[in-house]
């Protein structure tokens, strides 16, 4: 296969011309999922798609898909990403992976590479689900886990009906490429992690995405006064949060890729001459690993059924939320990774911290994601940047890959 | 000097007629300072004063006096407490204190003795400073710690000015009792802690008021993703704060007479899935004895500097308030703990966790407080009670202290 390489500087005015639109005076992005500009930022990814002449298809969920055909029938190769944004967000989060995917089929069309195998430049809508939940919503309607009828339905931090602004915004469409019969799907993102930019690498191979386990612990303890209350005598629910929450991050510690996060305490009554009658308090659990996974939340359980038996404050919990970790093909991230070696990009495998709609396909799609340095690790922020260098670096790797995936043999 | 009772009848069906005034639907008591309630409370006090012929005084802070004047010049002992209340307080908190007072004046007027020294009945406007700041406000100003101006300035939560509450309920006076130089006070309370109830006690001899220190403190470290940050990258100021939480309570509690309270804390921006960027919690440190306070300040003050050279995160505090532990005359002590001997109560000497105009008045007049149960220990609260039993008990102990007082030597 000849050595092909993506227009930096035209995908990097891509990026610009988007971030204008739902741009805060701030320089914040706001396309939240379903506004009008959310359908100004699908529509700038349309027209792109109808200069290159590729075929158009919007499903009813307002999936966009732009088709460059292949000599094969079937066995389709996507790649993507999302344009909505969370309410004050940046510049590169979805938008690069779309983008960078659209440039990928550009550089095709101007070398006259008519691919093997159909390549869909896809951009799936609400990834972020801050207005309406659940968030990967476009990509899960896509692999069919939700229906167009619950999709619609879905109401809105706003009070809105996700449906009546579809309508709206006129963002439904009629379309389907269940023809092509896709196989696989690779997404190109920002780290949002310091993971790269700390190590002075280009490219991440993301090898999966970590499981995710929430849960909430309430200790009840009893309210009194903090002059008059013996301290043999006191049921302190805040003394017995603090240790709980120094002997989760011990424990767990040892535990192989864990990462553990208590983010939210909240005292009750919370004043400063009042034992705390009662606290509650959040744990998430991360792990790349089911079964370390699974051996982190058997700790948390076992920590917080031996301090309930022990001390004077019964402790409640709930699990509020489990995601089992997802593997990324190995054939796949096997590309990415000789695709980097080859362009002598500095490189790593990784695995992804944070919700992808790669996670969510990769249960009906071979599926990958590559990663680019996020400055600071910073997203869902304006301060979100990534270098020229690096989207240029990310984008010719996403190239070198769909061209092995869309090749046969 | 000959024997004599309270009537355990009279003082509990005054007790029962005060709780009228400002009672909840719901029971509990809302006679907040310089409002119409709080007013009708005094009223109901100095009609009682006029029946027994007392002379009244109502000083220009709104403080009510009631004198039984002496044989001799000066000298006068002084009983009392408050009648303001909490929003949703007890029957008895102050109350009771005014009242036993009032029985004792009654016990007094009713077996024709006069007593050598004035005998004055008080009771000290804004004990609570709920409404406006500080509290025990009525004694700050009787001591001359607070000059009217200061007074009537003080702003409400309610955004009200208290002069003109106080002009508005018609409660200010001209009277002074500096004529009768009164040298001496003593107030009846409950408990509001658990420790006579728990005993079976019935009467403690209080010796002093425990000293207090607050301290907020500020752990600095960095919000960042719960997915997508490595431990080893973290500044996590929640995980920090906890292990100083534990850290207070291990130390502190080997020091003598040390209570500790951390009832109040803050973790931001307070989100399941993102690193506490920042925590704030307060310091509520207790102890009768001065240089055991300092040597709790000492240890608070070495485990936070400790930490944070040690640690990732930089931690400030700030020490927002500072009262000395108050000590009680010894020769009143002793003539409450007699008094109890002789009527074969069940008693314990004990230092109070609660503040009270006692302790503002123990500078400049010899002072000692007497404590009945509280059931539960509870206080501040409609469910707040003490038995009849018990305060009859108070009450006798209060009669024999004063007329011990009012007697020469």
């Amino acid at each position: 296969m000849s050595e092909l390489n993506i227009n930096g500087d035209r995908l990097n005015n891509r990026l610009a011309e988007l971030s204008r639109i739902g741009r805060h005076p701030d320089g914040g992005m706001n396309r939240l999922a379903f506004t009008k500009a959310d359908r100004d930022g699908r529509d700038y990814v349309e027209s792109c798609m109808r200069r290159l002449g590729m075929e158009i298809s919007i499903d009813p969920a307002g999936n966009l898909f732009g088709v460059l055909p292949g000599i094969l029938d079937g066995g389709a190769v996507m790649a993507g990403s999302h344009t909505d944004t969370v309410a004050s967000g940046g510049r590169f989060d979805g938008a690069l992976g779309v983008l960078a995917a659209l440039e990928v089929a550009e550089v095709m069309i101007e070398n006259e590479i008519q691919p093997e195998r159909s390549y869909i430049v896809s951009s799936f809508v609400n990834e972020e689900g801050v207005r309406y939940m659940p968030d990967m919503m476009g990509s899960l309607y896509h692999r069919g886990a939700i229906t167009i009828e619950e999709l619609r339905n879905a109401r809105g931090i706003d009070g809105s009906r996700l449906g009546d602004e579809l309508d709206l915004n006129e963002m439904h469409g009629q379309g389907d490429i269940a023809s092509s019969r896709p196989t696989a799907f690779v997404e190109l993102h920002i780290e949002q992690g310091p993971v790269l930019v700390d190590s002075n690498l280009l490219i991440g191979a993301v090898s999966g995405v970590q499981g995710l386990s929430w849960t909430t612990v309430t200790v009840q303890g009893s309210a009194n006064h903090a002059g008059t209350t013996p301290m043999d005598r006191r049921q302190d629910a805040g003394r017995v949060a603090a240790r709980l929450v120094s002997a989760i991050y011990e424990d767990l510690s040892n535990i192989t890729g864990q990462r553990i996060t208590i983010g939210s305490m909240k005292f009750e009554p919370g004043l400063i001459n009042v034992i705390p009658g009662r606290t509650t308090f959040t744990v998430d659990l991360r792990n790349p690993d089911e079964s370390e996974l699974c051996k982190a939340e058997s700790s948390l359980t076992r920590i917080l059924e031996d301090t309930c038996e022990t001390g004077s404050c019964p402790i409640g919990y709930d699990r509020i939320a489990r995601v089992a970790p997802v593997e990324f093909s190995p054939r796949i991230v096997d590309l990415i990774r000789e695709s980097a070696l080859r362009r002598g990009l500095p490189m790593d495998t990784l695995v992804s911290g944070a919700g992808h709609d790669a996670q969510i396909l990769a249960t009906v799609y071979e599926t990958a994601m590559i990663f680019i340095p996020s400055a600071g690790g910073v997203s869902h922020s304006k301060e979100e940047y990534s270098t020229p260098e690096a989207i240029e670096a990310g984008a010719n790797v996403l190239l070198d890959t769909v061209r092995s995936l869309t090749t046969t043999g």
